[in-house]
Formats: structure tokens, sequence, C-alpha cells
């Protein structure tokens, strides 16, 4: 089954403590489909500017990935820069030059309307609201968000989670967006807004799932080479809901299984700037990954 | 199996967001000896003052620790006092008086010295080396140490490590030792000393080992009610040795099964002031938390 995912393409500039590099294909839209494309079909909604190179469009239609939700709009593409310092938990944002991603308005193509999986990345919460009201009953629309619309929008944010079935959220988003310190506290606060599904991404130290009955955590896979961490939780997503796709199902063994995925591609992410880590995986080196994982936890 | 334990035996002062408890019965050795005793027979070093009670002794008693090799002293028992704020993440020490603790020298009763587990907690290196003179050939030895060891006696901790079988440290002690920021290559180094296998602790994150080739992690079982977080490091070492000793054997399943034992312990541990958490669990308690875990991973 396919998957739709509506977010941003950009150009990002890192600095981590173990390299630079400039104007990277990025975005949460480039980082969601490489990891997902591995999994199912992906069709991508986002938006670049007239300087958006066509090796960046091929680097994606090469991938499999459907473009025919992309608009090329005039002017500059989306912008980012950010610094990584001691053990990379948090990015210093230097730059954010939003060029045409700030009057992002996301229109489904009438191909895309009946995909049965929607991942919402962090974008205003109205739109992803707007991309809701556009698509017709899908099997599971999963939502991202960020620490500058819980401050600005909370109800928005409240209320699109409430119609969705997902929300994938880092734990300090958690925190913010319901309150509470704790986390499982946070994701049944989250859960209290109607969505099903509670996802809650921490780094290097894994996922946690909650859904009503069920708690499910997985540890984070201890890595000696983490070399850029942006992306990680798009990757994430893509890996999560891209499995999640492939299985065609929503059941608490395909959730956990999901996470797996989701923490395996995450896993890659980070190992190598950008998308470098998971644009040209095997199918090889993905089932070796997830294996690693499963032993990893085995009792 | 008999496990002994080297360690302290204190009054511990602690405030957390959650309330104040003075003067509670504390110390490496008393967490430690809580969390074991469900598994096995626990044999005590440690040293009193004369001003410690008889009900301390009693509790200990009543609960089959072994008490030939508690020292008595003339003058007081260790106190410690601190303060956890916010996300209990880290202890802010107020007062440390070692009172009897600080002449402290283990002596091994005869009846001890065949013990097959040993736990040499968070003491001297030197001392932690003296006990391993004293012991005939233990199947499994264990020891932990603090950051105040490694700053001040960093070769007499690698020289303990490299004659015990397992380091059993925090996450922060395990980057300081071996200078390595990365967890799996900090246990790498830390394996170099000549210790087979690095138990890395990780609060709410849960736990590492590594071993030769085998990795192992459990995530921390989310907790909505953590109290205090005194002792959670021997809560878990109890756990593990204990688990480890009524296995009789230190094969690989017995080592995650033992991880998994730990991380049930110090969660029963933190949910409570002190030792409340651990002092009077039923059999039931702890199967019914262990199933809790197993069903939190399971893929």
């Amino acid at each position: 089954m396919s998957v739709l995912v509506v977010g941003s393409i950009a150009f990002d500039t890192v600095e981590t403590p173990h390299g630079r590099r400039e104007e990277m294909l990025g975005g949460s839209a480039t980082h969601f489909s490489c990891a997902a494309r591995y999994f199912t079909d992906v069709r991508l909604v986002a938006v670049v500017g007239s300087d958006f190179p066509s090796e960046g469009l091929e680097f994606l239609r090469s991938r499999g990935v459907d473009l025919d939700g992309l608009q090329v709009r005039e002017g500059k593409s989306f912008r980012w820069e950010a610094v990584y310092h001691g053990d990379m938990s948090q990015a210093e944002t230097l730059a954010t030059h939003l060029n045409v991603f700030r009057d992002f308005s996301p229109v489904i193509p009438e191909s895309y309307k009946d995909s049965p999986f929607v991942f919402l990345a962090n974008i205003d919460p109205d739109l992803q609201a707007e991309v809701l009201r556009q698509v017709k009953k899908p099997v599971l629309v999963a939502a991202d968000t960020m620490n500058h619309w819980i401050a600005d929008k909370k109800e928005s944010v409240r209320k699109l989670l409430a119609s969705a079935d997902a929300a994938i959220l880092n734990d300090a988003e958690a925190r913010m967006l319901s309150g509470e310190a704790s986390l499982p506290l946070a994701a049944e606060r989250i859960r209290s807004y109607g969505t099903k599904y509670v996802v809650i991404k921490k780094g290097e130290h894994g996922a946690l799932l909650f859904s009503g009955q069920t708690r499910f955590a997985l540890p984070g896979l201890p890595l000696s080479d983490v070399r850029d961490p942006t992306g990680a939780g798009d990757t994430f997503a893509g890996g999560f809901m891209g499995r999640l796709a492939q299985l065609e199902t929503v059941t608490e063994s395909a959730l956990r299984e999901a996470v797996l995925y989701g923490c395996t591609m995450a896993s890659f992410n980070v190992q190598a700037f950008g998308v470098e880590g998971t644009a040209s995986l095997t199918r090889q080196d993905i089932d070796r990954r997830l294996e690693e994982f499963r032993n990893l936890v085995r009792l």
C-alpha cells in the first residue's frame, strides 16, 4: 500500500564534530522518503524553489518516489543551517531561510487522494489539517510537530492530533505538548486528545510506543560512529510508516515491528551526513541491521 | 549459590520533588541486599557505628541477610544528604559524613571466603582489591566504582577491573573511566583492561551489556511514579548478581536475564523512598513486573 508524505525539501548546511557539509539535500519529506521507499511506494507533497537542481529531482525519482505532488515555485528553496556540539543530542540552528516554504500550501493530487497511509511531517498544524480534508479515509494518519508550533498553536496541534491516528514526537515535544514530565503520563495525556497511538522518539535512547493496552519500547542500537543526527526523526517515521504500509495492517504486532523498522532506518541515518546513510542501502544491509537489533533485545 | 556484597550501610537524608525523608536506612550494601535476597543467600560485609539501631540489624536479618561480616565500630554511622531536582536524573550531594566508613577495612569472615558470586560496591579500589585477595576463586566478581575514584585513583580502578569479571557502571562513569563518549567504544576500552563483561546503567533509559561477541540492551520500564532514584544502581546490581547466583551460571542467556532482573528490581526501587520499594515485595509482585518488562520489549 502507498504512503503519502507531506513535508519539506530543504538544503541543509550542517556542522558536527565529524565534519561539515554545505547545501545537502534534506528536509522532512526527503528523509522520510529515503527510508520508506525500501518498503512501499512513496507519494510526496512538498515545495521547492526554481533554484532546485534537476539532480535533486532525479535523486528522488530514481528511488521510486512519486513527485506528482511536488510544487516548483518561483524563488529559492528552503535552507537550514545548524551546528551540533559534543554528544550531538541537540542542534543549534544558525539560520532558517524558509523561502518558498513560507507560503507552502499543500495540494494533494487526485492520484494521491486514496493513499491508505499518510504522514504529516512537521508543518503548520492548520496546513496538516488542510491535508486531511483532501484525502479519503486513510487506514492510518500519523503526524509530527515541533516546539515552535506547540508554543504558538497548541490548540491547533491538539485538534490535529485528535483527527490523526498516531502522534510521532520526540521526548521534549511530548513533554511540552502534554505538560507532563513523565513520558507514560505525557503519552496518556496526548492520547486523551483523541489520537490512538503515541510514538515517542528518544534519540540514542530508542523509542516508545503507547496505545490503549500496549506499551512497547526499544533501546537505541549502540553505535560507535554517529556523524550527523539530522533527519533521524523523519527517517524513523519513514521506516515506521513504510513497514506498516508494507504489512498493510495496523495490528499490535505490526506496530511493534514498525518501531523496529523506524529505529533501524534511523540508525543508518545518523551514521552519515544528510541522506548519505539511507540513500543507497541494499535489502541485505537492512536485513542484517534488523537482525542485529533483534539480537540486541532478545531475552 | 551465595552472593557476597562488600559496601556501605548509611543513613540517607533525601529530598526529591515528591517529598523528604530523614535518616533512612541506605547505602550500597543495603540496597544491593534488599534486591539480591529474593533470589539467593546474601552475605554482607560493611561497617556501622555504635549508634546503629538494632532495628536496622533486624531489618536486614529478617530478610535473610547474613551479617557475620558486619563490623560495628565505636563512633557514628555513615550519613549522606542529597537533593534531587526536576527530572531527578542527578543527585546534588549536600553533605557526606563518612564517620566510621572512613577507616573501613573489609575483613571477609572465614565462612564467606568460598562465596561464588562477589559484588564489590563502590569503595576505594585498593580496598576492593584487598577483598579479592581474601576470597577463593569466585565464579564471578563484579565491581562498581564512582567518579571520585576514577578522578583520584584511575590506575587502581583499572587494575581492579582487570581482576574482576564484570564492571557495573553508569554511563557517566563508563565515559569518564574510558575517555570515550560513545558507550560501545567505552565498553570496548574497559574490556581491554581485562574485565570480560561491561554493564552500563543508563537510569530511566535502561541498561546495556557488552561481552565479547554479545551486546544486549533493555530500555527503561516507563514509570509514571518515580519518587526517589537513590540506590537504583545498587538495586540493579542486586537483581543482576542475585539472578546469576540463583541460575548458578554465567552463560550469555543468564547474563541477559540478569540484566532484566536488575532493571526490574531497580524499577521497584525508584518508585519509593530509600528501600521502601524493595523491602517487602512478594514473589508475585516480582513475577508480574518481570512479565511486564518482557511484554514491553517483545517483538
